[in-house]
């Protein structure tokens, strides 16, 4: 049946994040109502985020379109502008490609919640914009290496 | 900037559908927020529904996937089903190629929206469930046909 029962959708939380960067993302959950409704070509998730939490390391995609709308509460987008207050309604969209590194902050005391939308495509390169990482990504997962390619050092995440 | 001006977006009404078929459109209207903010993989529109209005004839896509979620007031999502009330924060989602066809429908008399995700494919197959209708899309644009793929006749859309 096309229309969603959210409530029968799991929350999943933690992190594909390298040691402890992982703990960057407490706080936040997200249910993936995409794919939940049978959809293959892009992703749609509903992220709820705690007080203080974040949706991601702040990073911008090469080949996925991004789109967010605030479905509850408010939350702050940082990207290389700045920061900018999205309230309930509110949208930002991150073009593929373009190097804007971006994500939303929950700085309430309220819960927050959000809409994102992300292409689904087999190989997809990520840069994150605070600190000497990217991602790639492929059919055998997630591999984060310092933005030359070199593996992430012992201190950078803590192992 | 990411962040949409949505008072900056236009609404954009009419409809593609031949002949009269396109007076069942009227009452829609929508702001293209993927194409404002710069999207190209997929489509994201805020849709207007004023009382009595619908957000197309009842179809099903082949090859691209299509995500909702009512955002203001409330629609009634009608599929082969039947009927299924659509409040604010409900979603659906109608995979490529299943052939259900849907569309929503504002049956109260306060104006409905909802945000709508399709992807955006090179060519596109669409079928109408209460006609003999169906459209294919190419680079040249809309072509809606029976679904032998003969003309539609004068009666069909009344010219």
């Amino acid at each position: 049946m096309p229309k969603l029962d959210l409530s029968q959708i799991p929350f999943k939380g933690g992190s594909t994040y390298p040691g402890k960067l992982a703990e960057a993302m407490a706080g936040r959950t997200s249910q993936a109502l995409g794919d939940a409704g049978g959809l293959g070509q892009y992703g749609v998730n509903l992220v709820r985020l705690a007080p203080g939490a974040q949706s991601s390391l702040r990073h911008y995609h090469m080949q996925q379109d991004e789109f967010v709308m605030v479905t509850e509460g408010i939350c702050t987008l940082i990207d290389d502008q700045g920061e900018h207050l999205m309230q309930v309604g509110d949208c930002a969209a991150f073009p593929a490609g373009e190097a804007n590194g971006h994500h939303l902050v929950n700085k309430t005391e309220a819960p927050a919640v959000f809409l994102v939308v992300g292409t689904r495509t087999e190989t997809e390169t990520g840069y994150y914009s605070d600190l000497d990482m990217k991602v790639t990504v492929d059919v055998s997962g997630y591999i984060f290496t310092c933005k030359d390619g070199s593996p992430l050092s012992a201190d950078q995440i803590g192992e």
